[in-house]
């Protein structure tokens, strides 16, 4: 193999692919990326044996030929030469060693078959259709604080996409949950969704999938089976192993009879949480909303370490209400409102509040109330 | 003791006094601030019972008094606080709580006694002078990267600021070496340090004291005695224990009969340095310098993951060398050139390298080969 690439050609393929390696590794072929070069392109693949991706770069190829070589160690070497620089990467397969070499620089990495690379098998995709990026991006950005970190309950850590039935009809709905809080995410239905499964994105992936989604108007090719999904855009393929596990009917959680309405300005409201929260212990880091006639009084109350106390002006038009939340939680909900006010519903201070942007339904959140 | 104060003056008083504090501390005043209000000022006073810092701002005093709350609580609320907040603490001696008011914000935190604040004792300076801001900067700067963090070895955790002999007569200078490197910098002797004793400036004192040192013409008043230093502007005084050792004789570490000259452009030295170092493995990182007429070649052989060369053209006029440094020392000393060339001066590949800027002795390093 020998081919020649324009640096930050190289580099955007090169990252995507070390990213996606784990840093701890027993299996040294994990570590490495698997370069292959043929025609007039060459691909970068890397795997942690859930995830594979693959990048694709145009490249001037002079033999095509693969090798593997460590994925952090090329990253690193190109990341660090000028901008600009023109990229020769040559496979000699004799001594078992690839040449990078850009100007005066001259690098020999030490390689591994790429017959002993793993290739993620082909899976059988019973359903394909096209998201605009932006789409996608607010499906996962918006849901995916609350995906839990307790590896018992694993059928929580991730996103748990698939069709619903919503009151605009069929959507394409993300949602995460790990207990306390809830995020229920709507989009409209691509044509030839219908009939996705539904999948468990996992966390990893959804981290990964995140940087095929910068670019607004992309239109990213999804494809989804039981047991896989697929992102690509013309560019990147990534292909993730989805968590093999049954979602809870999260439709119970979400309450439907709260009548209690307050709408309060989502960034001032962020902010103050912010402050009283910061007398809070660790452990506790309750907030107590004390809702009044168009008045909502913040408080914490730490015996340690001190107390704090804000008001804020709101709407709220129903009975007097003390109701206590985590502050983190609070706070997390509140960053994801978008436009200016974020509507809280509530029922009594023991039962699950409902948050949402305005009158829009397209994204809800429900957080857990704890006692003050 | 009741004050009003500007948020943003409170903030920078807050900042520099949490910054002293340790955060673990066994001890509870220590994790306080001292705050006292009399006249038009209030001080804000933490320790660390190594060091002291003081900070006094300009605020309205209506009540004149005393007390010590938490700094990373207050400093973590005021921060929170909006720019441009009037920020009203007045003290509730009958509950033992502080009253922290801005806007419709209320924050009441726990107090303990100003009786109970360990006040550092005041030093009988011997020497007394005042240095610009620009040139303590300069002296501390470019030697503290060469700061030993061997405990055992505890009179090389610090700076040794001294006066001393050079060539072009008495100077202030700064000396920090580990053993493996060794930086020393020279700046004009100010008027009246001539009799200052040497003393070893802590690690954690030297990065205090850079935060007074923003401003190139701020004059800092330095006091210096057997066991204490102390740097103050009008607004922030910073006293400290200094280490209680004897600073090893480094002027025999110096080589003086080195005379085969590199000179190399810094910025492209360091940029070449940095690259070849990716192949090395994390625990030698040896780079291998070799030297022929007016060509330097760099290279990196890691039997494990690869090899790595470059070559820079440099002026050499020399007979041929190879020597190796470790690769992390030779980044840091060439990181510290502010001018365009670096000049070292080798002697054989077992002996001690010296580095200085151009011609300029003012700045001196010394760096230890090692065995490629």
């Amino acid at each position: 193999m020998k081919i020649s690439i324009e640096r930050s050609a190289l580099l955007k393929a090169v990252s995507q692919a070390q990213s996606v390696v784990e840093r701890r590794n027993t299996i040294p072929i994990l570590a490495n990326v698997l370069i292959e070069a043929e025609g007039e392109t060459v691909s970068f693949r890397a795997t942690d044996l859930d995830i594979e991706v693959v990048d694709k770069a145009v490249a001037q190829v002079e033999r095509a030929g693969a090798t593997t070589v460590s994925a952090v160690t090329l990253h690193e070497i190109v990341r660090k030469l000028p901008d600009g620089a023109l990229v020769t990467l040559t496979d000699d397969s004799a001594t078992g060693r690839l040449t990078v070499a850009a100007g005066r620089s001259n690098f020999s990495l030490a390689t591994l078959p790429r017959e002993d690379f793993p290739i993620m098998a082909n899976a059988e995709y019973t359903s394909n259709f096209s998201a605009k990026a932006a789409e996608l991006r607010r499906l996962f950005d918006k849901s995916k604080f609350a995906i839990s970190t307790e590896e018992t309950r694993y059928y929580l850590n991730g996103v748990y996409m698939h069709i619903a039935d919503s009151e605009e009809g069929r959507v394409l709905r993300c949602v995460a949950t790990d207990g306390h809080r809830l995020a229920r995410i709507d989009s409209e239905m691509p044509a030839d969704a219908a009939d996705m499964p539904g999948v468990i994105v996992p966390r990893k992936t959804v981290g990964e999938l995140r940087k095929l989604l910068d670019d607004d108007d992309m239109q990213i090719a999804v494809s989804v089976s039981e047991t896989k999904v697929r992102f690509a855009t013309p560019a990147i393929t990534l292909t993730s192993k989805v968590i093999d596990g049954t979602f809870p009917d999260y439709t119970r959680v979400i309450p439907q009879g709260n009548t209690r309405k307050l709408e309060v300005d989502a960034a001032e409201f962020a902010k103050a949480v912010d402050r009283v929260a910061t007398v809070s212990s660790e452990r506790s880091r309750a907030v107590k909303l004390a809702l009044d006639e168009d008045r909502l009084i913040l408080s914490v109350n730490a015996p340690d370490s001190g107390a704090a106390e804000e008001e804020l002006a709101v709407a709220y038009g129903d009975e007097r209400l003390e109701i206590g939340f985590n502050a983190k939680y609070l706070l997390e909900i509140a960053n994801q409102v978008d436009r200016e006010n974020a509507v809280f519903m509530f029922n009594s201070s023991g039962d699950p509040t409902l948050m949402r942007e305005g009158d829009d339904t397209s994204a809800v959140y429900v957080v857990m109330p704890m006692r003050v």
